[in-house]
């Protein structure tokens, strides 16, 4: 061999204009994955500190946030049982459905039946599901702003329009709804609201929601409830569920056991619909979901089965204890940051696992934007923080305080250090 | 609530016209799963005789078929371990790609590296994203008659225009080499090579693979091997991996554990390319097929970092005993059918779990075409087969012989009675 290569070659380039992988590539260019690899590719080898990811939603490598022992148990005994080796259905299998929608239902006035839940891998893919079923020519999307990036990714990759509204830092970063009057017409298929918030760290009010619901009946689309983050709030706001509205209008909610339940890497997901009025049905929304499942990939059947002993089994003090390591390091992490002359925190979290900050470059020698801030930290203090350009919000940062509370303290001091360092000299 | 309804529904209604929807119902409409589904739904609850699942290749729920008691402890090792609860990379953790490299490379002259390696969710993720890769606008891809569904359902999707080339049974399924090159363009990007063969149980020899790749090497596309029944040959020809011929034109090989080793329900299969002269990596293929898996959804981590042990733990005696099994039930399957005047076997099957046979429907009262046919079956006889038209052959039927010996035989036994009550009378 090696004759012909260059013809070859040749061959294929000329016969490809290759417009397929440009949108995988656009899609793929502005995730947290991609620029996080960029961050951690700049980190300094030579550096004999440990790193301090401060810039991914995933705690579940420190003690900490190890899941509870229930989990283990629940895997194993599905594994050993040998009756989950085969094929699921594309929507999930049945007991894991109806243990999903019995949980959700807990402590709420409406009943979620088992054929409102439809599981998936991960929340990645109950994002790509309800955006592949969304995508129409023209359509259009409404995304908040600052917001979760994969959002933006998919409905690239759907050619479905985006157009973002304000989050207010200034008012809990609720949704600017007159912002989202102006920016909605006759081709918004749907708006995502994202509580508790990521990249925020907010938790939004019964009232808020509800305001939300009603502006989105008015204006005539759908609600996409992110509630990645459900449960995760240590403030004084509890945790209300968008599909509360399900009457006002029709609420599909993503949710997963990666945040609440510390299992990141188990790739199990949910899209629920809550529509007592049947709107979804009759717009053929839910054969479309069917449709995409069945053409789509699975989570695996033996971590589908365990999702009823996870549910039901796992004893309360678990949660509780997750929220009062999170509320802990919110509190550490927000007066770390309020003490940085460079940073703006406008609203301290209450839920989720991150804050948002402002950087005033103005105090800052020689660093130009956001992504030049954390290139630089990252390789002079083996810190990794995520530039708000990646949520949507040019030279502000997002911070992950759930991690191990010392490596907290070690890399806001490193900040720190790095701020003053960096600091204008007045 | 209550009021406004109707508005909200006319609303919704009114302003989509749900195009993306189109598709999704259009692609999934074309795969085994819907058909499945079909015939299953049209049993006779009353028949107290088990259902015989002929349809699908999946034999994980009989006692033969179980697999190796190496991969629960492999599976437990790596949940007591805690370290695999974190998101993986979205090409798949490096122990994974390492160890499907190194067992990919065992025997063979050309060392994979684990660069080579895509970790996916499962067989079908890998056809997703390669389809995704490739699916540029105005381009088309050649798929075999018969074939498998899936990616006539992926390639629908990302309106990937399809070409059938037929196999020809009375060559033992070959590849119509002379079609393939009539029905190719400067628009074709691949072709794709099912072997061991899913639907007809053949399995290529090497030269014939050879020929395969010279003629896409000569019309200038890529080859998509998909070996999803890899190793599972029990007839006199060997199973030759499609990667051999990497420096003749590049393939990009697909695999999964959901065969071999009899683990269907754990979704992690693999993209492997193979092609020394780097062709891939120039027309930017390797880089879109990173940038695709960044925004899909991941295998789960503590099942990848499984592989390593699964891959090098099982004893040879479980691959031979498997294989044992399945060329017993490919005789016995052969013999019964050939006895069924109504039926014509053009092949008896070496390799994968299937057999395709022709039905002569002169032969046959009232029974107009392959879908009445099963749909029939499953309801006279609880038997369930698979209809030729979901595979690409009207009026064949795939017939799966992967299941425990006794309930072949009682499924056979079934169809055989089934036709004869059937027969025109002469």
């Amino acid at each position: 061999m090696g004759l012909g290569e260059k013809e070859m070659e040749k061959g294929l380039l000329s016969k490809w204009n290759f417009k397929g992988e440009e949108i995988v590539n656009k899609a793929s260019a502005c995730t947290i994955r991609t620029t996080l690899n960029t961050l951690k590719n700049n980190l300094d080898t030579s550096d004999e500190r440990p790193v301090i990811p401060l810039g991914h939603g995933d705690p579940s490598a420190f003690p900490s946030f190890q899941p509870s022992k229930v989990v283990e148990d629940a895997i194993i005994d599905t594994i050993q049982s040998a009756k989950f080796n085969s094929y699921a259905p594309g929507i999930g299998i049945p007991q894991a459905r109806r243990s999903i929608a019995e949980h959700l239902s807990r402590d709420h006035p409406f009943e979620l039946s088992p054929d409102d839940v439809y599981v998936t891998v991960g929340g990645r893919q109950a994002i790509d599901v309800i955006l592949t079923v969304l995508a129409s020519p023209g359509a259009n999307i409404l995304l908040p702003k600052p917001g979760y990036s994969f959002y933006d990714a998919r409905a690239t990759f759907s050619h479905l329009e985006i157009r973002h509204f304000d989050l207010l830092p200034e008012q809990a970063w609720e949704v600017d709804l007159s912002h989202v009057k102006a920016l909605a017409d006759d081709k918004t298929v749907a708006i995502v609201i994202i509580n508790p918030g990521n990249p925020c760290g907010n938790v939004y009010t019964y009232e808020h929601l509800q305001r939300v619901a009603e502006t989105a009946r008015k204006l005539g689309f759908l609600v996409i409830a992110d509630e990645a983050y459900a449960h995760l709030a240590f403030g004084n706001n509890p945790f209300v569920p968008m599909r509360l509205f399900g009457s006002i209008v029709p609420v599909l909610t993503l949710g997963s056991l990666s945040k609440r339940w510390l299992l990141p890497g188990w790739r199990l997901g949910w899209i629920v619909t809550s529509d007592p009025n049947g709107i979804l049905e009759k717009l053929g929304i839910v054969e479309c979901i069917n449709s995409c499942l069945d053409i789509s990939p699975d989570p695996a059947t033996f971590i589908q089965a365990a999702v009823p002993k996870i549910l039901k089994g796992i004893p309360e003090d678990f949660y509780s204890g997750t929220l009062n390591l999170l509320r802990e390091a919110a509190d550490v992490c927000y007066d770390r940051l309020k003490e940085i002359p460079c940073f703006t925190c406008p609203y301290k979290p209450k839920g989720s696992m991150f804050a948002m900050v402002k950087l005033n470059l103005s105090l800052l020698e020689g660093i130009n934007d956001d992504m030049e801030f954390c290139l630089r930290l990252a390789r002079e203090e083996s810190v990794v923080l995520l530039p708000g350009l990646t949520v949507g919000l040019r030279n502000w940062l997002r911070v992950t305080f759930a991690v191990e509370l010392s490596s907290l303290e070690d890399g806001l001091g490193r900040i720190q250090a790095f701020c003053s360092r960096h600091a204008k000299k007045q």
